[in-house]
């Protein structure tokens, strides 16, 4: 089934284009439903399609020689994924799963291609929107090259505060701790020894339950990118994180 | 100075473009000569420019709130860099520095995005060109996530082994190790911890030599990408590593 104009136009990055050119990529466009755990594509095989999350959220994961899985990114909706690999027409990098049932639009890969060779205004469009998504990328490495793992878990657990003024806050983890680990980037001892430490800074954990009881130190110690970065409020980074409260299936 | 057509033709990039399209880039492009040392781009701030590296080479790095600085990518003969920056119209999210004295073109970024704009032969070659970056920012997280800091200076020792089917090397590491460091995005001392690691795997150092005594054991532990990844030789692996034997300025 074909989305149709008014979907389409639902996606931030088809909002500008013309009528005349959001026909076209609605007839090369099916949508899709798709059930938590579902493999939508997987690493070392050759796009057939890009997606586009309408609904739920999709897991981005990729795998090393010795099979260790790091999950790279969560989509939710609005955001795109495989659009390098479809563009340059390569294996896919990463898999994707269905975390949280999803509705996509899946634009066929070769269709696509040929459209954007045509088509300048949806060249240009998708160039800016993988330039965002690259960007994204940029500040992951900087996270994991710069931050201790206690820095990264500082970071995470203060994005999860609802409210931006609060001094203290109480909450339950998003998931559970080996998905935590994964998601941060190391090995779950690793993930304990990091909660030692920002023990002496206020966090307090019982089994998923957290309590930070000195928002501002934590804060200080931990370094998040809204400090610095204009362009993240620290609303962003909470949705970002908020985005990840799912699991991953094994 | 114009680069003119037959330089602009000698980047990978652009050596399928029309004449024609090439002498409308050719009027937006300047040729610059940099000393080592000299910041071209600056972190935060609005693009002017996209550049190409005709010869020597550029660091990127970007900056934390608290100062500490991370080295993501070093730019070699034939790269681009800030096209994501460019093309989204944000401000830059690395710095770049010169780290062996180069030649660039300078592309002006307004003209540029217009052209983009009217011209789909360039915008999906440029799209392309961004995927295939992308794609290596995904591998380089996979990288930091799922392989410990020891697997990770495995991998980086066996890219400098010259000889492929060579079961033991001696050589000289490209760079001081506090720099060394930066590019595994590790702190020092955890890289001492990671020789150490090493050693048991026949990896002896004195000073800045290097004698790696049992190649398939160091392989087996450090499992480099191309054990899996069908686009990567060992060779291409060994060419990311050199290119990044040059200092990066403090």
């Amino acid at each position: 089934m074909r989305p149709g104009i008014a979907t389409l136009r639902t996606l931030s990055v088809f909002e500008d284009l013309s009528i005349d050119l959001l026909e076209k990529v609605d007839r090369i466009s099916n949508l899709m439903s798709l059930e938590h755990g579902r493999l939508i594509c997987e690493q070392g095989k050759i796009p057939t399609e890009l997606y586009y999350v309408l609904d739920g959220q999709v897991a981005l994961s990729t795998t090393a020689p010795d099979g260790t899985r790091a999950v790279v990114e969560v989509i939710r909706p609005n955001g795109d994924f495989v659009m390098a690999s479809v563009m340059a027409c390569l294996p896919y990098v990463q898999s994707a799963h269905v975390v949280q049932r999803a509705r996509l639009v899946a634009i066929e890969a070769e269709a696509m291609r040929a459209l954007v060779e045509q088509e300048p205004e949806l060249a240009s469009t998708l160039l800016r929107s993988l330039s965002r998504d690259y960007r994204s990328l940029v500040r992951q490495i900087r996270d994991l090259k710069v931050r201790t793992t206690a820095q990264r878990l500082g970071c995470y657990l203060l994005a999860l505060v609802p409210d931006p003024n609060a001094a203290e806050a109480d909450f339950r983890l998003p998931f559970e701790k080996g998905l935590l680990a994964a998601r941060l980037g190391c090995r779950q001892e690793n993930l304990s020894r990091a909660f030692a430490t920002l023990r002496d800074l206020g966090v307090e954990t019982r089994g998923s339950r957290v309590r930070l009881s000195d928002i501002p130190r934590l804060t200080e110690y931990s370094m998040p990118d809204y400090l610095s970065d204009k362009e993240l409020s620290k609303a962003d980074q909470a949705l970002e994180a908020t985005a990840e409260e799912v699991s991953v299936p094994a």
